[in-house]
């Protein structure tokens, strides 16, 4: 079986997650993880993940007087690497771009870079065949992955006429301790449309979509209203039957206590759930309302694990290890646990 | 050896975790839990964890409806038990406990309860001895138990002249989603002392302590702000020695990043801690400041988690499964992983 080399540059949110992800799949070989300050998360990584953990090279002897080993500089992890997983900050993937062209290796984006950074703008529920031996791929946000999620199930199952969807977002991370608002609710923009919609068509082009997105201070997920036009009439229990059967997306019920996106993470907890991840789309049972060919439901989204499925599927595309979606959902899932919830 | 078997009445915040905790302890065995709601708490606890669930008689029927498989009654389970854990809301423990006299059983409250339930009020660096052998122990609540911690941890080494304690606590804990503040601090209460020097007093009379406490918008942890006089001189090296030598107290260091309850948090998530859970008090070193006698120092209590230890040790304490101190702490902290923090 090949064994595909992935380096992760960024050990944040997402590059934590996703290193996590790589070390249980088959067909993948962590090599290593960057970071550029030498925090507990460094000492997190090399002591009790035991990674092999590349610094820029100015800052070798920070890490090393901080007590953290360091394996090499950035550039040395990607000459080792088959792949790159970038999950810097948003906007300094276009710049670490260069360096992974000047070293001849392919690379996965995250969403907050721009569309063009990347061959193609992905989510594997709605093209993975069009990403297959793409050079860079761009997983797109957490919001744009929930929302794809559950509309490219909807349109393969019902075909979609319309999508009209309302965001609202967590404020920050759960760390990210100075950002806010901490009392307010903000227009996420104010002028319309929020650029969620813009990105789903980034990925399905001929989609009408319109979003508008709010902030509001929590921290735990984000929550999406979504009013939709089906291309023909449908029967509740078949939009339900559709969403439960489709991978990477679970159905709860506010019945059973799970009211909110607290109770949601409560359960996670209680599962043992590393980290509390919920990497699957949340879909309320009891919200989702059928009249005809309209329809409208309440989901929410894990804004910190959505994507890592994903970005596991898009290394498969680039190295064909999977042919169709439903080869690379299947090992991925598995082996993160997936739709094991209640 | 001897095993104890436990029955945790009431599987909330506390229940749950002293139900795990019990599972894990050589000398008892969890013979089952109680709730009163069919929620997906008790689907959790029935259908992933295995445990029996017993629920109030005229509540069986609501139950099984919901497709939970209830093993019996609350009295059928207190009757089977050598010692229930009453970890129902507060206020409610005195009422069971006439329950308990009725069928003959020893039981643990919470600190929820007023002093009075019980014979004893209960922290194990503090009085493990004094509890040998006692009926109806009662483990005093989240931030008397991070209190004492440090403070009995203290006394036996330097000696305490006196405390003043300012308790900076949380809302409410992530899943009550109905409790407040969401926007305003506030004291709790106004007129002082607060409760928690006068609940400290219950487990060492003679000590000279006040406590004001404020409520803020958070539902993380804890942080006290400690002033202490010491019976001599001390230096900073000698407390931070102190307090790094005693078990369940970890000193962290904010330069590491582990700046915010919040940080806290994500690297129990990092390390996979179940639940995120802290059981030990977190004292933040760099706080520590040493004048003479004069010591002052910031720590975090996490709500949810630190009184499970003490639970535990006072099952112990009850049946004399342990004569001192240092021996129910070695079991109980191996096996609850305790002090394996960074």
């Amino acid at each position: 079986m090949t064994v595909v080399n992935v380096a992760i540059n960024g050990f944040g949110t997402i590059g934590k997650r996703v290193a996590e992800a790589v070390t249980r799949q088959p067909d993948m070989r962590l090599i290593g993880v960057s970071k550029t300050r030498p925090d507990y998360s460094a000492v997190v990584a090399t002591r009790i993940l035991g990674y092999n953990l590349y610094v820029p090279a100015d800052k070798i002897e920070e890490f090393e007087k901080a007590g953290i080993k360091v394996a090499g500089t950035i550039e040395e992890m990607i000459e080792k690497a088959d792949v790159i997983v970038d999950a810097t900050p948003g906007g300094k993937g276009a710049e670490y771009k260069k360096l992974y062209v000047e070293k001849g290796k392919p690379a996965i984006f995250q969403g907050g870079e721009k569309a063009d950074v990347a061959d193609i703008s992905f989510s594997t529920l709605c093209n993975y065949e069009e990403a297959l031996g793409k050079r860079y791929i761009r997983v797109v946000s957490c919001n744009t992955t929930g929302l794809l999620r559950a509309l490219c199930t909807l349109r393969k199952a019902f075909g979609l006429k319309w999508v009209r969807a309302t965001i609202v977002r967590r404020a920050a991370d759960p760390k990210e301790v100075k950002r806010g608002p901490v009392n307010a609710i903000v227009p996420d923009p104010a002028k319309l449309p929020s650029h969620h919609g813009v990105d789903v068509k980034t990925v399905v082009p001929d989609l009408d979509i319109m979003t508008a997105a709010v902030v509001v201070p929590t921290t735990l997920m984000h929550v999406h209203v979504v009013y939709a036009k089906l291309a023909r009439s449908a029967t509740r229990e078949e939009v339900i039957r559709v969403f439960e059967e489709a991978p990477r997306i679970i159905l709860v019920d506010a019945s059973l206590g799970l009211k909110s996106t607290a109770d949601l993470v409560e359960l996670a907890r209680d599962l043992g759930r590393r980290r509390y991840d919920i990497p699957e789309l949340v879909i309320w049972r009891e919200s989702i309302t059928v009249n005809g060919d309209e329809i409208v439901w309440i989901q929410a989204v894990h804004q910190e694990s959505i994507v890592v499925p994903e970005n596991i599927d898009a290394i498969r595309a680039i190295f064909k290890l999977a042919k169709k979606a439903e080869d690379t959902i299947r090992v991925t899932d598995e082996t993160l646990g997936l739709k094991k919830f209640l």
